[in-house]
C-alpha cells in the first residue's frame, strides 16, 4: 500500500476549527501515513510576548539561543503534542518524534556564507531504521521541523524539507506520496485569481511557465523542492489546501499534482 | 537483566554542569532503563516571564488552560528534547515521549473534590506492550510529567507518580529497580544535618520513624510513592543525590534504599 507523507503549516494549525476539520480527515486517510508540521506563526507570536521579534531572511528564521528554545517548546512540545492527543482520540496511533528521537533525522548546523542563520539544521540523513517498523506496527509519526546534530544540539530545520527528506528517505523501500497543505487551491497561473489552479506540472510544463515567468516567486522554492523528492524517487507531490486532502487522496482534482514525466513509462 | 527507571527533578534540570555530569553517570548506567524527568522550577520561572505565576496546594500545581500550555511546552518542548539530543551525543538511543505519544499513559482529570487542580492528570494505565518492545530493541525512552485523557486532552501529571506508574507496570513482566535522585543525600533523620542518612528502609523500619515523628513531612509523599510501589512488585527503590547514581548502581551505600521487607524472601 502507498504510504502518504503529509505536511501542515501554520494555516491550519492556527486555526482551532481547520485543525479539528484537517484531524478527521487526516485520521481517515487509508494506509501507512506520516504528519508533519510547521508552525511559525504560532512561534512568532509567543516569542513576541516574550520579547524576541521573529527574523526572517528569504523566508528562513534566524534562529539565536533564544529564538531556538521558544521553536523547541512551541514545535516539539505545545503543537506536537497537542496534535498526538487530538489524534489518539480519532484512533489514530500517533507518535510525536523530533529528529533527536531515536536519532531520526541527524542534520548539520548550516555554515555561514554571508548570513549566520544561527541553530538552523541542514538535514543529512533520516533513520529509515526506526521509521519503518514503526509504520509498520500501524503508528503514525507526527514530525516537526526540529531536528539534531547528533553531538547535543538541537536545530531548527525547514518543516517542508522535514517532509521531503523523510518521503525521499522512505521512497527508497516504499511506494510514496508527498501532499503539501497551503494557504492557496493549488499553484495558480494568477496569483489574484483562486480559480487558476494549474492542476498537473511535470518537467516540460515547469519549464514552459517557469520560461513564460508565470509561476509566483513564492512557489519557485516549493515546485523545485517537490521536483527534488520526484527525482528521489517520491511517486507524486500534490499542492494543495488541507481541506481539499480527501478528495486529492481520491485522485479527484482539487489542487497541483506534480509528477516527473507524464509520459515517462513509455 | 534488572531494569532500571530513573527519576531526575529541577535540582538537576535547572543546573547545566549538574545535568552534563548526570548525562555522562546516566549514559554509562547498564542495562535497559527509562529516565523520567520533572522540570517544575523551569516552568514556574517560564511562566512568570509570561506573567502566569505558579500556584501550587499541597506542592501541586493548579493547572489552567495557560499553565498547561507552559508545561507542555517546557517539559515535552524544552527539557525533553534537550535531554534526548544530549543522551543521543552520548551514544544513548533515546526517544522522548509524553503520555500522549504511542498511548503511552493515560490518565483521567482529576475530579474536582474542594480544590479544582485544573488539567491535572491522575494515571490510569501504562501501555507496556508499546514501551516493552521499544527497551528490547535498546531504546531508552525519555519521559515526563505530560499525560493524556485519549479524548483529545493532554494533562499535567505529578513525575514522581510517572515514574512509579511506569515501574509498577513494568514489574509485572521485568524486575524493576526505581531510582528517584533529588537534594538530598538520602532519606534524612535530621533535616538540617546531611549525613545523617538513613541506608536502609523497609515496612518495619517506615513504621518505627514514624512512630517516632522522625520522618520529615516532605519525605512522608515520597516513601509512601515508594511503598506503594514496592507493593506493586518493584523490587527495590532508590532515593538519593543525582551525582551518587552511579554508585548506588554498584550496590554501595549512597542514599536510601526502600525494601518492602529485608528478610521477607525467608
Amino acid at each position: 500500500m502507498k504510504l502518504s507523507i503529509v505536511k501542515i503549516g501554520g494555516n491550519v494549525i492556527d486555526f482551532p476549527e481547520k485543525l479539528e476539520e484537517f484531524i478527521t480527515i487526516f485520521a481517515k486517510l487509508p494506509g501507512p501515513k506520516v504528519l508533519v508540521h510547521g508552525g511559525g506563526i504560532m512561534a512568532s507570536r509567543f516569542g513576541e510576548n516574550l520579547g524576541i521579534m521573529p527574523e526572517m531572511v528569504d523566508g528562513r528564521r534566524i534562529t539565536d539561543k533564544d529564538t531556538l528554545d521558544i521553536v523547541t517548546m512551541v514545535y516539539a512540545g505545545l503543537i506536537n503534542k497537542n496534535l498526538v492527543a487530538k489524534l489518539q482520540s480519532s484512533k489514530v496511533n500517533a507518535i510525536g518524534l523530533t529528529g533527536a528521537d531515536g536519532n531520526l533525522i541527524q542534520s548539520v548546523k548550516r555554515p555561514v556564507k554571508g548570513i549566520d542563520y544561527g541553530y538552523v539544521g541542514d538535514i543529512q540523513k533520516v533513520n529509515v531504521d526506526f521509521l519503518s517498523p514503526l509504520l509498520q506496527g500501524g503508528m503514525v509519526p507526527v514530525l516537526n521541523a526540529i531536528t539534531h546534530d547528533k553531538k547535543g544540539q538541537l536545530l531548527n530545520t525547514n518543516a517542508d524539507s522535514v517532509a521531503s527528506a523523510v518521503a525521499t528517505s522512505l521512497a527508497k523501500d516504499h511506494l510514496v506520496d508527498l501532499y503539501f497543505c497551503f494557504n492557496k487551491l493549488g499553484v495558480l497561473v494568477d496569483e489574484k485569481n483562486e480559480q487558476s489552479i494549474i492542476p498537473l506540472i511535470n518537467e516540460d510544463i515547469y519549464g514552459e511557465l517557469r520560461k513564460e515567468n508565470v509561476i509566483h516567486s513564492g512557489m519557485i522554492p516549493k515546485l523545485d523542492n517537490a521536483f527534488d523528492a520526484l527525482g528521489k524517487g517520491v511517486q507524486r507531490v500534490w499542492i494543495g489546501k488541507a481541506e481539499n486532502l480527501a478528495m486529492a487522496f481520491k485522485g479527484k482534482l482539487a489542487g497541483t499534482i506534480i509528477e516527473k514525466q507524464r509520459y515517462d513509462l513509455y
